[in-house]
């Protein structure tokens, strides 16, 4: 940079991103006071999560029965600090992007972020339940897994299902953004891709797990599998008089109970596959299954 | 280590891995002063380049209109700084490997590579020009997207472009081995892998996106839409006459604009799919498609 | 958490998820010094067998031939003590799964576990030959590579097959759970799900690699090519008498040498790919092929 | 801790500590959402302080005549941010010791604290130009420096000093807390010890400076130059009818303009040391020098 | 690096250094398995310590009384696991040093390091209360403090003695080394170097405290007070009959109660300064000083 | 920052600040491809010198007698790169003050930094030994130390003499500024400040530390003994005809063989001490002592 024709460059460069025209729509303005959504508040939230239902897989595993409130203690109370933190970036991050006035109603978001955090957290025995169902489904289904400890270890469908089971609570209490960007965390570690909107059972699990896609508006039953690369998504997406996507029409497939879908197969469009049915690998599928029905590959 | 047989083992084992036969191929030997791909110094690379582009969004997010040259300032520079080292030592590095002499050429391409830097530099405007566009298809495609920070926040497409579009501009100028590292790096973030050679027009977007794969001949078009678990890939190579694959001959597929392939197609070989036409999920091609031509499952 | 309810909220559910019913099969107690099964150990131990095996490539770099047999001295020695250490964990960890007493066999299980991993360490030049034969096979096969720095620096099938090969000895060994942590690791890295006990011979290669799975019985011969998404699974299996699938048995394919499995194929069950044989993409095989025989999708 | 005994210390151990009335007078309670004095966020505050002050001898150093406004611009608005969380946990935490009610005047405390902020800022470059004459007398006395550079990178003094003006000023401002732990940071590093309420003119210098100590009503004239170990210390303090000292009395030395003070000697009390006196090494003076006056030790 | 000549001395030099008359003597041999003295983990040790007797001012500071059980709970177990293991440490290391068989010894030596870490602990509350009394007679001795908190927050003394009352406390229980350790770290931090054999009544306060030096077998009383500089230290030692001096001899002054030392003052040999006294600044004291006597400089 | 005012003294600040008037003489710019000098670096040059110089009790001291050789290697090479690019630092940083042309230069400055980094690496064994030297007066002289491992693990005065006898090397070698940063870093560690020009004897030791001083040209001879806050000084320095000191003329004391100086004595000027001398605390001592003379103060 010693050069006159590269600081020359880079001086104008600087001035040129900088710029409004540059900027627009690819920039956000950061308010002072305000919390962001911030990738490692929120990493530091999943490590927590997961050192609190899981205790001694996850986190500072030196815990025994005589500490262990202390450690979920110190655990809960750092969690809900973070989380409230973070929901409230969720909920005024938003806003800043449909130019709302966000400072009127910053108190009452503030109050309304330190409600769901401790909703939330009032939630997690019963999450906890509901993950020790997939455990045991990810344990029956695979004669590779030799015991709970080497599924909660190292299954990367339980971390996935770990990150969406927290977003979807989430979901429901509509925080905005942060649930996203949480089950994208899971899908970027497992290669698993859950919208945090879809509505999934107990006792759920899948194998392997890489290039699954989980849509919104799907809805899954109970004791259901899958297994890699199964795609659960829309067939098409009516569109608005602008020609645009119209959001938030169910589009995607309903799975009963009971449901196995082998690897690759792509399930496609708001049909149901009924209670008990099986999809064969690399199969695709676009219409209603009824119960019981098995679909394999003609060869 | 306190047993004789094991400092025996240890000790022989090092001698056996340090020995030159055992090395022969494996081993990059280091030459003081300098520079080595660093994947460190390429993951800090990608960092700034992605807070340079959507300010607010990635880096220290505490920006606002008031300060967002100092940001972009300081950011510029530290970034021209890296890349000069990484290029350099991208140039350097294939050297060692062809047993050229390096030293005597090591302040051309010291230059060199302070010059691509800056031209790189300089090209960040236009960069994020065409990001914008493939944002606005990230959004327009998916019912899901609530607004552009999500796309932004977390869409892993957004952060696989962003490495491609700067490794592909770095191949364009000659930089060895640094793009593909930069492409890598996106592929295990995102389970997107874009051969930095590819050819891609704007407006670009990949739905969900594990799986993907687009080879280094491929040639796509604008408004061009994939979704997970494509493949671009090449149907077979000419050898040559001692049986290794030729290198550098046409082989992937041309995607002509406004095409749409659904999740996990294959599409194989040097052949051109028209402008405006839609591949079916889980379909395998390997013959040219007319424009506006459909191709589905038969079920 | 200065509101009453907050408090409220948040003590009682510190007292549920502390309760025994609660974390009952979900918590792992730990035994005052004992090691556990350690993420970040682990990863170190992959980083110093890349340092150690492809110096250069990994590790800090400015190693060169005058030098190397100091850095590899230091990094073996550590190496060695961090086996020893997770190892010994793998052993305990299974132990208290079992409700065995591990105390009393502390001492010998600390034994064996320095004795594996000298064992391992004396095993590294061995393991670094047959890594060569992959990176050969990967630049073989791969066009687009324009040479082994490349292919080391960056191929993620490099990065899989290592943390393969070393899990593979340790499951050789016996040592529970630390190997498919090891592979997992690869797992999430790379999108290449490789189980450690599957058999796999030299000169091996996958080009990209996402999606694609290798289960726990699979026999891979020499000069097999993998790509991406392809899936050598399981069919069925038998279930005990109490309906739970039984542990054990062969259930996964044998590929003999010189095959060749394309994109996305699903080749399940105990069936042998005979030598020389090729597997189109997209293709679902659960039937015998013999050697040399092809077998691609029908349009 | 597997035994009992060690379990029941610990845990009684805990739930002693952790009552109200050991905790009595010791224990700071959180009020969340309140910011609290931070040695880390105090060492970015001197760090960033350092490096706005001399750019290129403190903070990252690659600092260019063309690029220093970047630099400075971003180092300026995190320190004011870093300033008014501090300040502001300042003023808070008085109260909570003071037992007042924060929360009413929590507000008002933090415009306050952002006000004090950018008036600091705003005197930066005054203070630059009083450290500029510390620096020149350093230099000018003493014999062993070889350039404005060697003083500026590590005479102790400069470090010490820059500590002390920064804190004086918001002491002026009446900030509480956070100037003393400023002073003592100094103190810590360099063995210079003073208080942050002291008066001191231009062109001050210490030499070596270990052991200095310069109380708080103390009052400095301009160019005035000490050596290590020197004591400007209280004589005696009156009590109040309880026997504690009264605080906020006048108890310490006025040394006028050109005043040298040789190591080791101890000033004490409320005295004058006139224009141009000279202390020299191990001596004790309790009584007013006049103007000019030279103290030597007998031997 | 790449010159002929400094290989050929680098490499001789690493011989030279690694001969074992050159390592005589300077050299710690570890044995595999022992725990070592660790300045990190000693740090750790301190931190955590004064995080447990000051909550709210050390530490990650944001508990208040409803979560203070849990944050001790987790950092006593923490610390009771720290101390065990560089207790542990100092017993073994003073072992190798003394040519015996640590091996052998080392079940017993590692529960006596279990069990003084335990009574360690037990004394917590003890110690918490007599630095209780140190903080207010630092308070009250003090015109400038404004407040406890300044006093807990800042003053050097309030350091040095906490690492003091700790390393005394193990001194008592015959651990070596590490007691001194901590006190050095003190030292360092403060420039109060108190050996950790001396014994210190309640109600003791150091004021600046640069410089102070207070020798092995000092006894100090109760509500003594130093300034900064004082030395408390041996006028001469007995030598035996190879000329060294004799170990373990009295030979530092005994300060009775209320006593008052200022600033510089030496006090040297095994005299009694008798309850109530005060020696001024800069004087020399060898013998002993009534009760109730004042000794000032002669001007 | 939200408020106009705010916004507005910020930028004006930063613009005040980055004007060269401001700036003059406080400013150090930087050179592209300088390396600068970095007290980080300068650390870690500390901390390899202490790990090579007495292994196992700095560094990471798992070593043995079978693997030192290794951790010896790779210390040693990392040491001599470090050491080139910091002397290179301080040869650059002079010339820039210089206003001298530091291009033309640049690459011979570069082979001489090489050549003195290897010459220093080369005298480590004798510093090595002399230092030895300095362990065994300091156990000798000491009734409080246990053993050599005490010495070396936690005396201050071998960590301050491990700096100056490196830093006095590259002085020797005509290094500017960096042996002076080194000393100083430990004069912040320790209170001990040797400048590294001071020649100092063999069996050299400094019981407690805190507060002593030694000038540049001080000459210490073999078996001297210094206690806490001795200073070595200058009693005046002649000034040149503009009133300022004139450099580099000896005015430091010589202290011969076997000298022992007390506590807080302040030996000034170009005198001599003879052999064998004992200087009492809090003296002032101006002229020269003969051989075998004692000097204590009168009471």
């Amino acid at each position: 940079m010693d050069n006159i024709d590269t600081t020359h460059v880079l001086t104008q460069t600087v001035d040129e991103l900088s710029s409004k025209e540059s900027l627009k729509g690819l920039f956000h303005q950061h308010r002072e006071g305000y919390p962001l959504p911030s990738s490692k508040a929120l990493e530091e939230i999943i490590e927590l999560a997961r050192a609190i239902l899981f205790p001694g897989y996850f986190g500072k595993s030196t815990v025994n029965i005589r500490t262990i409130r202390y450690h979920i203690g110190v655990n809960v109370e750092r969690l809900h600090k973070l989380l409230t933190d973070q929901i409230l970036a969720g909920l005024c991050f938003q806003n800043t992007e449909n130019s709302e006035d966000c400072e009127s109603t910053f108190k009452s978001k503030s109050n309304n972020a330190e409600f769901i955090a401790t909703e939330l957290i009032g939630k997690l025995p019963q999450i906890r339940k509901i993950l020790a169902t997939d455990v045991t489904a990810a344990y029956n289904g695979d004669p590779a897994a030799n015991n709970f400890s080497e599924i909660i270890s190292c299954y990367p469908v339980i971390k996935a299902l770990t990150n969406y089971r927290l977003a979807h609570e989430l979901v429901l209490m509509g925080v905005p953004l942060i649930p996203r960007i949480m089950t994208e965390m899971a899908h970027s570690e497992t290669g698993i891709d859950i919208n945090p909107e879809a509505k999934i059972g107990h006792h759920f699990t899948i194998d392997h797990g890489t290039g699954v896609v989980i849509g919104a508006t799907c809805i899954i039953g109970n004791n259901v599998k899958l297994y890699q690369g199964v795609t659960l998504g829309a067939k098409s997406f009516p569109l608005d008089d602008k020609g645009n996507p119209i959001k938030g029409i169910p589009r995607h497939p309903i799975l009963e109970d009971d449901v196995v879908v082998y690897s690759n197969a792509t399930i496609l469009g708001r049909i149901t596959i009924g209670k008990g049915s099986i999809v064969g690998a690399n199969i695709w599928v676009t219409e209603d299954m009824k119960p019981q029905t098995k679909k394999y590959k003609k060869l």
